[in-house]
C-alpha cells in the first residue's frame, strides 16, 4: 500500500533523515514539504528541505509556512542541538531551485483538496501549519487519509520541560488545535523515539548508500550524536521524525492505544500532551470530550532502525 | 531502627489498612492521628481513626484537620469507592474516646517541636494539614526527620485525571507548598502504588490475624475491591497507603529517585506532579529549582503486599 504525503518538517538532523526515507522510500509518494521554525528558522528549514530534494536529484514543492508560535512568543532555537544551520553545520551547498509562492498552509489546503481522501499530512515540527490550514479550511478534517504527528509523550516524561516534548512545547495553542481536531490522527512521541537509537554503525551504512545526500546525513548525525552524548548520556541519536514514517509504513512494529488527547497551553505543564485512554473514568468529564486520536505506546526500536537503516542503504 | 510518626489521614479503606499497621507494627511509635477530608468528610475521618484506634485497644490522639481545600472548592468525597462511612459503608460501632482539643496543624507543631529531630510525618490524604503546620511553624522543615507523602505520580498516569493523583488533585496548593518545602520529603505516588495488589487471600490471612479490627479491614476491602473490579479491572487492590509505611520500614523494596517535584495548581493538567530529576537539564530553569526531594519509582510489589500482609498476620 503507497501513501502520498505531505511532510511538514523544520530540518534539523533527525528531520533531514526523515526526508531521505520520504524522497527514497518507493511505497512513498512525496506530495511537496511544508516548513516551519523549531529546530531552525523557517528560512533555514526551506533552504535544508529544498537542499536535501536536489541532493536526492528529486524535485519536490517546498512550500514555507510558520516563523513562529500562534499565540506565544518564541523559544531560541537550539543551536546546540541541530547546529545553526540545522545540519550539524557542516558545510552545504547553495540551493537552485526556489520555493513554492503559497505558503505551507494553502499549499496542503490546495493538495488535499485535489486529492481529497488521499493525502496523508505528517508533521514532525511544532504544528503551526497544520492549525492555520484548518483555520483556512475545516473540512480538511474530512479531507485527509490520514494525520501522523511526531510529538507529544504519553508515559514517557518530556524533553524540554519534565513533562513537554519538544514540539508540543514550541507552540502548545496549535499542537491543541491540531490534536483535538476530530481527524483520523496518531502522535508518534517519546515514548516510542526514546526507544529506538541510530548507531554510528547504522549511519555508516546509510552513508554509503544515499551518494551526496549521505555525505550530509552522517556529517549531521555526528554533531546531533555528540549532543545525545553530552546531554543524555546516550551512544547515538533518536531518530525521532523517521519514527512517523515507521509508524506509517511499517504500524505492526508499534503497539497503539485510542484515547482523547488535550494539550496544556499555559503555567508550569505547558506543552504537556494528556492522554485519556478511551473507555477509562475520570471524577470529570473534560480530560475525555475530544475527539478520539491514536497514541503510541511501545515499539520494537530494534526493528524500527533497522528498517530506517534498511530503506537508506 | 523504630520510627516515631504522627500519622496524618483521611480514613478511606485503604487508609484503615495503613492505620492498623501503625498501630501494630512493633518498629513504629505511633504519636498521633491527625485528620483531614478526601476520602471522606473530615468528621468522618476523625471518627474512623478513633474508632479503629479503640479496635486495636490503643489511645491514640487524635486531632482534626482540614474540612477542604486551602484554595479551590472542594471536590465530592468518593463514596463509591470507600463508601459514604469511609469504611465500605459495612456497620461500624460508636466510639467512646473524643478528638484531641487541638486542630491538626496545632498538633503537628507542637509534636514535632517537642521532639526535635525525631518525628516523621507521614501523610496519606490531601496534604492540607501539613501546609498549614508550615503556615503555623515555618522551622518544621527543620526539626522533622523525615516526610512520607502517598500521593503523586511521576511516570504512570492519574487516578482523577489522565495526570493527576487524587490526594494532589485534592488540594494542589496544599500539595504545592508542601512538595516544595524543603524538608526531607519522599513522594510514595502511583508510579508504585499501582504495582502492589492486595488479594482476597492476603485480605484473608490479615482478617484471621487482626480480631475485631480485622473484621472492619476485610468489610471494607470488600467494598473497596468491588470498586476495583469494575472500574479498573482489577481483582484485588491497591493499598496506596500502606505503601507509605512500606518505604519507610523496608526501603529496600523500592527504587527512588532525586528530584525537583512541582505541582501543577491550575487549568486541565492542575494537581499534577511534575518531577524534574536531579542533574537533568531542561531548556529553562524553572522546573528544577525546587528543593530536592525524593519520588519512588520502582518497587518489589509483591513483596510489599507480603510485608503488610505478615505485619497484619
Amino acid at each position: 500500500m503507497s501513501h502520498s504525503i505531505i511532510f511538514d518538517t523544520d530540518p534539523g538532523v533527525d528531520d533531514a533523515q526523515a526526508i531521505a526515507i520520504a524522497l527514497r522510500h518507493p511505497e512513498i509518494e512525496l506530495l511537496g514539504m511544508t516548513t516551519t521554525y523549531g529546530n531552525v528558522d523557517v528560512e533555514t528549514a526551506t533552504h535544508n528541505a529544498l537542499l536535501l530534494s536536489e541532493l536526492a536529484e528529486r524535485d519536490i514543492p517546498v512550500a514555507q509556512g510558520a516563523a513562529g508560535p500562534m499565540v506565544k512568543p518564541r523559544h531560541p532555537a537550539p543551536a546546540h542541538i541541530h547546529g545553526a544551520n540545522g545540519l550539524g553545520n557542516i558545510e552545504l551547498p547553495g540551493v537552485k531551485g526556489a520555493k513554492d509562492p503559497r505558503c505551507a498552509a494553502q499549499f496542503i489546503v490546495d493538495t488535499v483538496n485535489a486529492h481529497p481522501g488521499e493525502v496523508t499530512l505528517v508533521a514532525v515540527g511544532p504544528v503551526g501549519n497544520l492549525a492555520a490550514a484548518l483555520q483556512l479550511d475545516p473540512t480538511l478534517t474530512e479531507k485527509v487519509r490520514q494525520v501522523v504527528i511526531m510529538g507529544g509523550s504519553i508515559r514517557e516524561g518530556g524533553n524540554v520541560t519534565p513533562v513537554a516534548e519538544a514540539n508540543m512545547f514550541n507552540d502548545p495553542h496549535a499542537a491543541r488545535r491540531v490534536l483535538t481536531a476530530g481527524w483520523p490522527l496518531t502522535l508518534v512521541g517519546l515514548d516510542v523515539t526514546h526507544r529506538c537509537v541510530l548507531s554510528q554503525a547504522h549511519m555508516a551504512r546509510i552513508e554509503a548508500g544515499q551518494g551526496a545526500l549521505g555525505k550530509v546525513l552522517a556529517g549531521s548525525y555526528a554533531f546531533y550524536r555528540d549532543f545525545y552524548r553530552e546531554f543524555l548520556g546516550i551512544d547515538g541519536c533518536c531518530p525521532h521524525d523517521s519514527c512517523a514514517l515507521a509508524w506509517l509504513l511499517r504500524p505492526e512494529l508499534f503497539t497503539t492505544a485510542p484515547g482523547h488527547l488535550s494539550v496544556v497551553t499555559d503555567g508550569i505543564a505547558e506543552g504537556q500532551t494528556l492522554f485519556a485512554p478511551e473507555g477509562r473514568g475520570f471524577i470529570q468529564e473534560r480530560w475525555s470530550q475530544t475527539p478520539l486520536a491514536e497514541v503510541c505506546l511501545e515499539v520494537d526500536g530494534e526493528a524500527v532502525v533497522e528498517w530506517i537503516t534498511e530503506t537508506l542503504s
